[in-house]
């Protein structure tokens, strides 16, 4: 097994409350890395998917944000109730879960609507 | 342009100084991480290849340790003086630098011969 069959980053960039491209960790506790990392180790395929804490991933606007490799499928607006979702239906079963995807017209896009005005 | 084309993580875990497993950034100063970026930035490629902050990516003993997805190109021992290297070779010409590649053999390998006795 050579490489992370799958890659799971989770932002877990903090800021203060008052930023307008908020937070992906906004208590700083990074409950989210770590359920991730938990349910993983439920299902035993800690050894060839890895959880793991990521900066600032630049998706803020639709944090908190979750990046998967190397099928780049992301995540946004994921909470803790989300984490079993993601783990069983993409990371087992490979279908990536569309009710969380960011649009690729919002990633990495000036004109993304969700962007807060400059 | 919907998704980075490229995205290089940073391993920015510090650990103590005398911990076997070693740390990739021992000073706590990220130095790797902004030299990334700033070398992206001065080729005016940050809108499409982003250098990430990772958290521990547990290849530990290679460290520091540098992945780019979404080809899965795994990198240690990586200095300041390696960041152009990956940056001119790999992230603009499409060629990965060999001599700082993790060999495919100690990538989560319980038998890494580099990997400290337990």
């Amino acid at each position: 097994m050579p490489k992370f069959e799958k890659h799971i980053f989770i932002c877990t960039n903090q800021r203060p409350q008052e930023n307008p491209r908020g937070s992906c960790n906004p208590n700083g506790s990074g409950e989210l890395h770590q359920l991730f990392k938990s349910s993983l180790a439920k299902r035993g395929v800690k050894a060839t998917v890895r959880a793991n804490k990521a900066g600032c991933l630049d998706q803020c606007e639709h944090g908190p944000t979750v990046v998967v490799y190397p099928e780049a499928v992301w995540y946004g607006r994921v909470s803790a109730s989300d984490v079993d979702d993601i783990i069983e239906q993409h990371i087992i079963g490979s279908q990536p879960v569309e009710r969380l995807r960011i649009a690729d017209s919002c990633l990495n896009s000036e004109s993304c609507p969700h962007k807060p005005p400059r």
